[in-house]
């Protein structure tokens, strides 16, 4: 009934510290890519143009802002706020406005510029998106939200801390071999044990990084994607899930009840299952984040998603690669351009453009994406297929 | 080809200076109509919750909050974020999923708490809604920015201020008859014309209010439309139109040159024109912008808006009656809120509903909203039909 909707090109800037850049000239250095492949604003209908929190910057209605920046400013624009799943809500967003008829070619660009203010303040401004009136007075933050998921999880499974520490030992492997990374270097296994606590049993390296960056995708209708592109990467499956606002009214503390929801919703519309994903990208804010996520997209049994990083199952060459880019941890975590990082991340690995075969995944044919917002409240999944 | 879309449900709170409530339990005070009419959280898929501005009660990603108040936390949810298009861009989001088929029944709500700060910090902020490095660090707010257009306006056209009084002069009109508003009293001509100045031209009652206040709808697929009532409002038409950031760079400062192409998009893809028209809602944030508004509608030609108001053809018994609810002006305009107070508006006149006979219109079979963002830079049209 819809119309199929595809990722036809995207642009990622440099993730890191960007004292250089501006929110709006990140926008513009993750649009360049996609003006220099062919989209010139004159064939862009109307853009999502999205950044989580206005704290960092003080702006308000920024889409205004970027669309102008980017000499799109006489096409309709909206900003979808979602905090760490701004991303990919504006995708879902602009989905349905292309599948729907409204428009036939959609910018769906996310941006965050984070590194304005000290670490704690910005950790103080991502925790204003915890509840304003009975978490952040409080003053839990996220870091603290997830150090009571891996507390749980580390009793209950009886697992050492070490198994999150080689999650982030692959993802700085993998960080290390990505140009647009934060962080790009390697950790070694001692390096994660041991580095200082930040909230326990959370340390330095189970954390993902506080980075500025904008990534962007453009998505047509079917009746157009031959304009832009041989290469399409079709949406299949879309999955949004939410869970309890407080992390206490929730079902589960092991798993993120949302993510599950979102995960069926996806698989259901796309008519896969985990055992068809060639590679994965999940949401590892937290190395127990990325844990969680093996089981709550079903590639793992409860309590068993230990086995799929000791075994190396979710390196580039193993059974179901996970985050080969460096994820959160170490390609960085600008929050509202995570998602879409995320979906370029697919597309560059169904048409074999990684950066050299140590990080490349061979022969991808569906791929996912795993976007959760704040301790869980809420998660998109995006699936997608390779259209040629 | 997309699925036909109709609002089948409203609801709306008090607005004013709401110091009795948080946000949330504005949110429930607008859902709690909507529930009693029987679409209770089990009928609902999924909900875009938004509010404009973060700073006035620093939260961020407030949907999650909002859904978790509201008793919808498992269901998939997403704030939009537009100024004061926020409702209406909410609304076209939501729209685009429910016809595309993501879902069948949506709740759209938005809200803004306004008055917990004085009204020169809410000035403040919301003028936060301009180029943060270009526009705020100036000094220009919103006040200035219309005054600006209406300098031009009445020296391009030779118009009186008296003018514009005479627009407050309705608004007050109707709002003094409508329970929901914020300021329900009536204002002379005299008053209105004398009234302390603001930014000149534009004096006190030129200007909308600075309110607390949540409106909200469900709109749903057209095979669950009959679940929930038999005076469904169809989504006929939905046009978005954008501006150049700065007013010094658009074509026009006598008209919003954003607005009018909203309002072509809605007026092609209802396939109707002007005069098909039965009542209108337009975005009076201040008395100027309801001027410029008639003749960006083509409800008159360019300087000619002021025999509309003259003439009183915009009154409920008039050629084309606008704003008979109050408007922004004595209504009230909690930012968040607007838009969808406005679809929550003519619903209620198509209904026949309104509270008494001297602003309800007759037989309303077509409606429009109009829903300018910031000073122009972004408008939401929406052309609804009666469905019974």
């Amino acid at each position: 009934m819809a119309r199929k909707v595809a990722v036809v090109a995207a642009g990622h800037s440099k993730f890191g510290k960007r004292y250089d850049a501006t929110m709006r000239e990140l926008c513009a250095e993750a649009y360049k890519p996609i003006y220099d492949a062919g989209v010139t604003q004159d064939k862009i209908d109307a853009t999502v143009l999205s950044y989580a929190a206005s704290q960092f910057t003080g702006q308000g209605a920024g889409s205004a802002l970027m669309a102008d920046y980017l000499g799109l400013q006489n096409k309709p624009h909206l900003r979808v706020e979602s905090a760490c799943t701004t991303g990919t809500a504006s995708l879902r967003a602009a989905w349905g406005m292309v599948a729907a008829g409204l428009y036939d070619v959609m910018l769906v660009l996310g941006v965050e510029q984070m590194n304005r203010v000290s670490s704690a303040v910005a950790t103080e401004y991502m925790s204003m998106a915890g509840d304003m009136r009975w978490e952040y007075p409080y003053g839990i933050s996220f870091p603290a939200f997830y150090a009571l998921m891996a507390s749980r999880y580390m009793h209950k499974y009886d697992m050492p801390h070490e198994v999150l520490s080689r999650i982030s030992v692959k993802s700085h492997h993998y960080g290390a071999q990505n140009p647009k990374a934060h962080l790009p270097r390697e950790v070694t296994l001692e390096e994660a044990n041991n580095a200082v606590p930040i909230c326990r049993p959370l340390n330095l390296y189970d954390c993902s990084l506080i980075t500025d960056g904008a990534a962007g995708v453009i998505i047509a209708a079917e009746k157009r994607v031959k304009e832009f592109t041989d290469q399409p990467m079709w949406i299949k499956g879309i999955g949004a899930g939410a869970s309890a606002m407080m992390i206490q009214d929730r079902e589960s503390l092991t798993s993120i009840p949302g993510a599950k929801r979102a995960a069926k919703a996806a698989y259901d519309m796309a008519g896969v299952g985990p055992k068809d994903l060639d590679m994965v990208q999940v949401h590892d804010c937290f190395s127990i984040a990325e844990l969680i996520a093996y089981e709550d997209l079903g590639l793992a049994e409860p309590g068993k998603g230990r086995e799929l990083i000791e075994n190396k199952e979710v390196y580039h060459d193993g059974r179901i690669p996970v985050n080969c880019d460096g994820g959160l941890k170490s390609k960085g975590h600008p929050l509202g351009a995570t998602g879409l990082s995320m979906t370029y991340e697919i597309l560059k690995q169904m048409r074999g453009e990684a950066e050299n075969q140590s990080r490349q995944i061979d022969d991808v044919k569906i791929g996912l994406a795993h976007n959760v917002g704040q301790s869980g409240q809420f998660v998109n999944v995006f699936i997608f297929e390779r259209g040629w």
